[in-house]
C-alpha cells in the first residue's frame, strides 16, 4: 500500500471532502501543506508546527525540497540518518518535489537534453546533473510518503509549440520516473514498522497556459496510472483567471477517485477557491516567506506589521484567530520585533500565517462535508 | 513591599539557598537570568521560555535592557502598552539594567559630566542624554520588578586613581538614582492588582580591579541602604582569577540578608562557582549569543555544532540533558540547520543553552539546600 484516498462528499462546485491515508498517517483533504525546504519549515520548531491551527491539531503533512536537500546535507546523508522524517523529527506525512522546479528557477547554466538537466548549484556554483532516474534515487533516499515525477518547467510565457515540445519531454520523463521509482522502492529508508508500505508517486500535468495541451498532458499521465496527479507550471506569473481556467480545464480530465494537487499556490483566497473547485492538496512558501517579511494574513485581508499604524495597537493580528500568536501577543509587540530585526519576529509571524492557512482549509473542509 | 529575601541555608563555601519574592512572583536563588535585550530573549518564544529546563519550570526571571528599549520602541510607548511585562507578554519577574553599560560599550561620542552622559545612538547616530534621573524615569516606565542605579562603567584597564574618581561619580549617581526612584514610584505602569507593591532598586558596587576600592564602594552603597546589591564592572576582559577575587572581596562587605547580583557573567562553570561563593543572581547573553553562533554547552564541555564531526552524529547535544531540543533532535540535524543558515538553528541552540544554564543552577540550588 502506498496511498488510499476516499472522497466522503462532493459539493456542487466540485470541491471534495476526502481522506488521504499515507504510510505516516491520515490526512484530511482538502489540505494545505507547509513548505519545509531544507527539512525545516523556516523558523518554526516542529513542536509548534504540530500544534498550529484550530484545535491545536497542527500541520497534517509538510513538504521538503529535493533540490535543496540533495545539495545540502546530501540525500545519502539523509538516507543514513533514517530518511527525512527521522532526520528532522517529523513523524507525520511528508511530500518531496522532484527538484525540477528549483533546477529551473534557482540554478544557473542549465543544459537540458532528453537525458536530463545539467546545472550549477546556487550555493557554490558546483556542477550537477539531474535525470528522472536521479531525482527518483534522491527522493527514495529522502523517503517522503509522496514523491513527484521529474518534469521540465517551461519558461513563461512560451509559445504553444515550445510548450508542447517541453510537455513531450515531461511525459517521457514521467514514464522513466515511474519505471525507476517502482523498480527501486526497496531502497526507501523506512524501518520494519513500515513493511508492506511504499512511497507513492504523483504524475505532474504540464501544458502551460494552453487548455488543449493541459488536456493532452492529463490524458497521457492518466494513461500511465499514477496514484495521484499534480498540476504543475502554474502560479508562475500568469494572471489569476488564467490559473483558475487552467486548473478547471485540467481537473475535468483527472480521475475523480485520485488526489489532485496544485503545486505552489497561493494566497488564502486562492487556496480556498481551488479547494472548492476540487483540488485536494496545495503547497506554498507564501505564509512563511511573507511572515518573514512582515506580511500577515487576516480575516480582514493582509496586514503589513511594519506600518507605524500598529506601533501602539494593543489588538492581536486577527481578533477572530485562535492561534497561539493572536492569543498572546499584540500588534504593537510584533511590530517592535519586526522593526528591531529580532529573530522572534519570523517565528511568530510564520506561526500565525501558517495557522491562518490551516484554519482556512479547516473551514473549507467543514463546509465541503455538509454540502 | 518591593522585595523580600530569605536565605534558607548557607553552605560552608558561602553559597546560599534562598527565595526572592518580587511583585511578579517568587524566584528560587541562586538564579540565572536570561537576557531579553529588546523585550525578547533572542529567538525564543515566550511559551517555550516558560518551559525551558529541568521539570519544565522555565525561566524564573529575565532581564531587559533599558538602553535598547529606550531607543526602540521607546520607554513611553512601553509605558502606554502597560509596561514591559504586558508589552512582551511575560508575567514572571523581570529586571532592567540602568543603560549605563550599553551607553559605555555600544554608543559613540560619549561626553561624561557629573550631570550625566551624552551619547549617540548605535542605531542611527542620534544624540541622547542619560542622567541618573533619566535612567530612573525610563526604568519606571518599563516597570520591571527590579531596577538598577545608573553607574559609570570605567574603561579597562584603568589606574587606581582613575577608578577611584569614576567610583566617586558612581556613588553620587547612586544616591541621585535612589532619590529620584523613590520619589517617582507612583508612576510605574502596573495595574491595581499590584497596589501596595513597588519596584525594587539595586545599588551597583564598582571599584574596578582594586580590592580596597571594591570595599570602599560596597560600604558606601550599603550605607545608602538598597534592598539588593549588584557587583558591576567585572567580566570586562580581566583574567578569571581576578574576577573571582573581586567577587570574593566584595561579597565580604555586603549584607548577608540581601540579594547579591553579579552582572554579566559567565560561562556555566563560572556561574556555578560564583553561586557557591554566595552570589544569588547572575545574567549573561552568552547562552543565547553563543547558541546563535553554533556554540553549545554540555555536561562534557563546549561543542561547536558547525564541525564536520557532527554531520552524521545521531546523538543529542548532551545525552544527560532533558531539554526539549536534546529530547527530539540529533546533532546531525542541528549541524545541518546551522550550516544552512536556517532560522530554526538559533531557536533550538538558544533553547538548549538556556536549559543548560537553568539546569546548572537548579543543580547548584539542590546541593546548597543540603549542605
Amino acid at each position: 500500500m502506498s496511498l488510499e484516498f476516499e472522497v466522503s462528499n462532493t459539493a456542487e462546485s466540485g470541491g471534495r471532502r476526502g481522506e488521504l491515508t499515507l504510510p505516516h498517517g491520515v490526512v484530511q483533504t482538502p489540505v494545505f501543506m507547509p513548505v519545509g525546504t531544507a527539512a525545516t519549515v523556516k523558523a518554526v520548531p516542529q513542536s509548534l508546527l504540530e500544534e498550529i491551527g484550530a484545535g491545536g491539531k497542527g500541520a497534517q503533512i509538510i513538504l521538503a525540497n529535493t533540490y535543496h536537500l540533495y545539495l545540502r546535507p546530501g540525500h545519502e546523508l539523509v538516507r543514513r540518518m533514517g530518511g527525512v522524517h527521522r532526520f528532522m523529527s517529523w513523524d507525520r506525512p511528508m511530500l518531496t518535489d522532484s527538484g525540477g522546479f528549483q533546477v529551473f528557477s534557482l540554478s544557473s547554466l542549465r543544459k537540458v537534453t532528453t537525458e536530463g538537466v545539467e546545472f550549477r548549484s546556487h550555493l557554490d556554483g558546483s556542477k550537477h546533473f539531474f535525470s528522472p532516474e536521479h531525482s527518483m534515487d534522491v527522493q527514495i533516499a529522502l523517503g517522503a510518503d509522496i514523491a513527484m515525477v521529474f518534469d521540465e518547467c517551461v519558461e513563461t510565457p512560451a509559445t504553444w509549440e515550445r510548450t508542447r515540445e517541453s510537455m513531450g519531454l515531461t511525459h517521457a520523463w514521467a514514464q522513466r520516473s515511474k519505471d525507476h521509482f517502482d523498480a527501486h522502492q526497496h531502497l526507501r529508508p523506512w524501518g520494519p514498522e513500515f513493511d508492506g508500505k511504499t512511497q507513492a508517486q504523483f504524475g505532474i500535468v504540464q501544458g502551460g497556459m494552453y487548455a488543449d495541451l493541459r488536456q493532452e498532458s492529463a490524458e497521457r499521465l492518466v494513461a500511465m496510472d499514477f496514484p495521484g496527479y499534480a498540476i504543475g507550471g502554474l502560479a508562475v506569473g500568469e494572471p489569476r483567471d488564467v490559473t483558475r481556467e487552467m486548473i478547471a480545464r485540467t481537473l475535468e480530465h483527472l480521475p475523480k477517485d485520485k488526489p489532485r494537487y496544485v503545486m505552489g499556490v497561493g494566497y488564502p483566497d486562492e487556496i480556498e477557491e481551488y479547494a472548492r473547485m476540487g483540488v485536494d492538496m496545495m503547497d506554498c512558501v507564501l505564509p512563511t516567506r511573507a511572515g518573514r517579511h512582515g506580511l500577515l494574513f487576516t480575516s480582514e485581508g493582509r496586514l503589513n506589521i511594519k506600518k507605524k499604524d500598529y506601533a501602539e495597537d494593543q489588538g492581536p493580528i486577527d481578533a477572530t484567530c485562535s492561534c497561539m500568536v493572536c492569543g498572546r501577543y499584540t500588534r504593537a509587540y510584533l511590530r517592535h520585533l519586526f522593526a528591531s530585526g529580532e529573530p522572534l519576529s519570523a517565528v511568530l509571524n510564520s506561526i500565525h500565517n501558517l495557522a491562518f492557512y490551516l484554519d482556512t482549509m479547516e473551514r473549507v473542509r467543514n463546509t465541503l462535508a455538509l454540502t
